[in-house]
């Protein structure tokens, strides 16, 4: 297997785009790939302050690299779940790497820790409140990522989702025909109030598969495991049927997922959503920050958990 | 187990309904979720004349028997492909049920046979004009069906497409988002141009494995193999990866197709379908039969295969 660019001896195989590539034209593969996104939905420039949230996975610490490795602004916010077992390895990863690279670079990285902000680690929440744990941590993250990036005055937000996530989650709201969903499913979404920050997912061309060789070829330190609260999720099956319908015909995700942007770009204005949303947002009435309803989600979950503590 | 309706002891289990039946109960359930797809998307009355498609597999011959059962004048029409060692067997079931079943009934079965009238088996054919035999087999039959229920003067044609089927068929449409297929999706098509026969697929509210339970409750002699052709089909992948679905989710076809049908009779006028073929229609030059090009495709493939046999 030779580089499809170079000719020398290739290290990965990429069936989707009939391609192989060696060390250096896979990362700037990568690189180009990323950068695509980045211009293309406009998702920021190079003047801009970027907040990257990173958990300790390949795909947050690769979309990291990828910034700071291209001379973006980019910090890293780390939010601490308190899962037992788990939590201290990750953040053990991401420390080491906000050391190792961010440091060096001048980027910082933040550290929100549940346990000590909320009280209590977010299994615990979840037992409290009486609600799945991905939905409780989806709540607390969603929050205090909006949040830190709001109040330290960054531009835009960036997570690591990938092509494989957006693809499963893309399977999940169309087997169900979720229109409210679909709709918020691109890739860039534009801050629609004061109060709420641009999010964007620079990774959305790039496969999981490509991301964790980015990461070894890079020698990224990740956490490998899974979060163990993912254990037969819904996200994961969906997963797992893409893979089957991808090994089949390669490039089937990335028509599917893509394929849906390009005909929500066709049919919606860009930034009808945005005008939606602030029609329908105000700041909450306990902390300030947007809600569509009186108290936001995270607000009424601490608060039913405060109660239930002590009652 | 126990029959939801009756108590007595059940012989089948409907996970996705969360429901169980004995014998007398479960044909009721079929009869009615057939009625209900009749009745609900207008597919025809008692007055009508239907011509069923049938292949000697549990669907065709399932939906045959429930409409003769319900008191329908259905006609069976049979497409003998001429593939060695299935054809004759597939035939074979057919003309029994036929003499077994419709005859008593005064219903009569209509037979085309490949070989003879198109002087070559499908793969013969598939073979001399270079392309899959399952396109191949589409064009014939799509073509022998529609001209025989128009030249036989039925009102509607009826196919035994079923939920897997149509869930599996749609699932590779929002893939690929094809979105001029994903409007002809619904289990009523309208007969859009004289010339045009009315299609209508009864069994779309019943799932593969309730359809088989209701061939063998009833002793119905079907084809048990798959089509020899089929192996290796997408479809086959879809509807593998759809019961991988089912399984950890039961309901999900369901909801993925029915959802879909709630949300194009939401947004679409009903008939603009219909106008818009009526507009692109004309008669094939050869044939006569309605067709969007000069030449219908059956025509211009069948010329293909008479150049290519005597050049």
């Amino acid at each position: 297997m030779r580089c499809k660019k170079c000719k020398t001896k290739a290290v990965i195989g990429l069936p989707r785009h009939n391609a192989a590539f060696c060390k250096p034209c896979f990362n700037e593969f990568v690189h180009d790939q990323v950068l695509r996104a980045v211009k293309g939905d406009r998702m920021f420039t190079g003047q801009d302050r970027i907040l990257v949230a990173v958990s300790g996975g390949k795909d947050s610490l690769a979309l990291w690299h990828v910034l700071l490795t291209l001379g973006f602004r980019a910090d890293g916010l780390y939010v601490d779940l308190g899962i037992p077992g788990y939590s201290a390895k990750s953040r053990e990863r991401v420390e080491r790497f906000a050391e190792t690279v961010a440091r060096p670079l001048n980027a910082t990285l933040l550290v929100h820790t549940v346990t000590d902000q909320e009280g209590a680690g977010i299994r615990e929440l979840a037992d409290m409140v009486d609600r799945p744990t991905c939905s409780v941590c989806g709540t607390i993250k969603r929050y205090r990522f909006n949040r830190a990036a709001v109040e330290h005055d960054y531009d835009v937000m960036a997570t690591g989702h990938n092509l494989d996530d957006e693809a499963a989650r893309l399977l999940g709201n169309v087997l169900h025909w979720q229109e409210d969903y679909l709709e918020k499913q691109g890739p860039s979404l534009p801050a629609s109030l004061e109060g709420f920050a641009k999010k964007v997912k620079p990774l959305y061309r790039l496969s999981e598969r490509e991301i964790a060789a980015y990461a070894v070829l890079n020698k990224i330190d990740y956490i490998v495991e899974e979060c163990p609260m993912a254990k037969g999720s819904k996200m994961l099956l969906y997963k797992e049927v893409l893979n089957r319908l991808e090994t089949e015909s390669p490039g089937t995700k990335q028509r599917f997922y893509w394929g849906f942007l390009d005909k929500q770009r066709a049919h919606s204005a860009p930034d009808s959503m945005a005008a939606k949303d602030q029609a329908a947002l105000h700041p909450c009435a306990v902390c300030g920050q947007p809600t569509s309803a009186e108290i936001c989600s995270f607000c009424k979950m601490m608060a039913r958990a405060a109660n239930l503590a002590h009652p």
